[in-house]
């Protein structure tokens, strides 16, 4: 089942403690069909400047990525340089060049207006619900968003979420929209809000699937050498979702899947700058990842009487 | 199998959102016991002062703790107060009265030094040692340290991590023993110098454990309300060697489930202030957690060919 994804699509400048990148693709609809398009077809809509090196995109369309969805407009394409401190924790923006980003006004073409699985990247609430409104009869609607539609654009955020399957943010994000720091008490009120699911991102620290009976836990994969944060998290998205457009499933078990699919696609993301290490990532690579996420949580208890209760 | 441990006896000033307590029984030595007094019998070294309200801790003998190792020392207790930021994640020490713990030398009573499990609350790591010296033949020594001796003894504190099994520290610690930002290639770094494991805890993140050939994750329980975290790793600690002290064993996946019953304990103990939750948990409270555990993390995936990979 394939999927539609909407966000951004971007050139990024990135400084890590490992070297540098400038000028790589980036976006969260680049990252999200990187990832999901290892496991699901995936269609894309998003905007470039017409100074784009689109052929950058191929790899993706190879991998059964419709980019037909993406419009060339006349100006220059959304830049963003970004440096990450040397334990990779804190992330400062350098400078953002929004350019034809700023007046994007996602149209999703005829051919994608079937989705049944819709991903609405981070962009401003008021798009979200306008894409929504363009396709016919989703049956799985997932949203980004962040701290600055939070604050500036409530309203609109929170009619959009109540047409949303599944919220998918980072704690932060998570604990600023319900203005709660108890993350499950955050999580209910967003659940409350609409979405019944909840997918926070937590980083290093993995990630949280609240379910309207359910939390499960997925760690992070221990990497010895984080390259480049950037783009983890549209990743994980990108594996959650093409997870669950490939396995049409909707139980707690298919989003628990889900989950372990996310922090693998997130995991390898970071190994390397920009897409890198996604464009050449196998299906065997990724099967041998989610063997090794069972060793990292799993364990047999027999649970008996103590005997000094 | 009955457990040793040295450490601090306290009496907690604390202040959170929720309110404040005042002369509360605390230190590291207490919330250990409380938590492992639930799985296996503990022999308790440790100073107080002479005004210690010491008839507070019979709940521990009561629990099957052995209390003579508790020296009262001419002076005042060691007092501590504490307050603890909006979301809990901060926590800002208001004062600190070492009294007589400043002049511990803990003298291990004769009947305790056939101990077999020991472990070495957060004590100068000089002290650690010595503790060492007067054990006839433990068979797994455990300890805890902080910035305090990292920072300032790190000699001693290296000759005491090449006669430790486990180093249970928490993420900053280990970060900073290390000079590692990378927790995996922190864990290694310790591994190296001496502890064949080692248990990193991240508080509402939960807890890593790393042994030679293996990592295993366990979450912190996702509690609607944390009322109280102080204490919450000691008591981490009491319930991962009170599992170990009864079980006995002593393989991977003995210290995987180990770690699962550190994070029910942990848990439970910070639903109330002091020990107040420890005092009064049962066994079966303890059991229907674990139980719970298990859905936290578990998932049941088969790994397939992807069509798209």
């Amino acid at each position: 089942m394939s999927i539609l994804v909407v966000g951004s699509v971007a050139l990024d400048h990135v400084e890590t403690s490992f070297g540098s990148v400038e000028e790589a693709v980036g976006g969260s609809a680049v990252f999200f069909s990187a990832a999901a398009s290892m496991l699901a077809p995936v269609q894309m809509v998003g905007v470039v400047g017409s100074d784009y090196p689109i052929e950058k995109l191929d790899f993706l369309a190879r991998r059964g990525v419709d980019l037909s969805g993406i419009e060339t407009a006349e100006g220059e394409s959304f830049r963003w340089k970004g440096r990450y401190s040397y334990d990779l924790n804190d992330r400062t923006t350098i400078w953002t060049q929004l350019g034809v980003f700023a007046h994007f006004k996602p149209s999703i073409p005829e051919h994608f207006r079937d989705a049944r699985t819709v991903f609405l990247g981070n962009i401003d609430p008021v798009l979200q619900l306008d894409v929504l409104d363009q396709v016919r009869n989703p049956e799985l609607v997932a949203a980004d968003t962040m701290n600055f539609w939070i604050d500036g654009s409530r309203d609109p955020l929170l009619k959009m979420l109540e047409r949303v399957d599944i919220l998918m943010v980072n704690d932060g994000e998570a604990r600023q929209l319900a203005d709660e720091p108890n993350l499950l008490k955050a999580a209910r009120w967003i659940q409350r809000h609409g979405p019944e699911w909840v997918v926070v991102k937590k980083g290093e620290h993995g990630a949280v699937l609240f379910g309207r009976d359910t939390v499960f836990f997925v760690p992070a994969y221990p990497l010895e050498d984080v390259f480049d944060p950037t783009g983890a998290g549209d990743a994980f998205a990108g594996g959650f979702f093409g997870y669950l457009g490939r396995s049409g499933g909707r139980s707690d078990d298919d989003f628990r899947r889900a989950m372990v699919y996310g922090s693998v696609l997130g995991s390898y993301a970071v190994e390397q700058f920009s897409v890198d290490r996604l464009k050449t990532l196998t299906a065997d690579e990724v099967n041998e990842r989610i063997r090794q996420f069972r060793d990292l949580t799993a364990f047999d208890l027999e649970v008996e009487a103590a005997p000094n209760g």
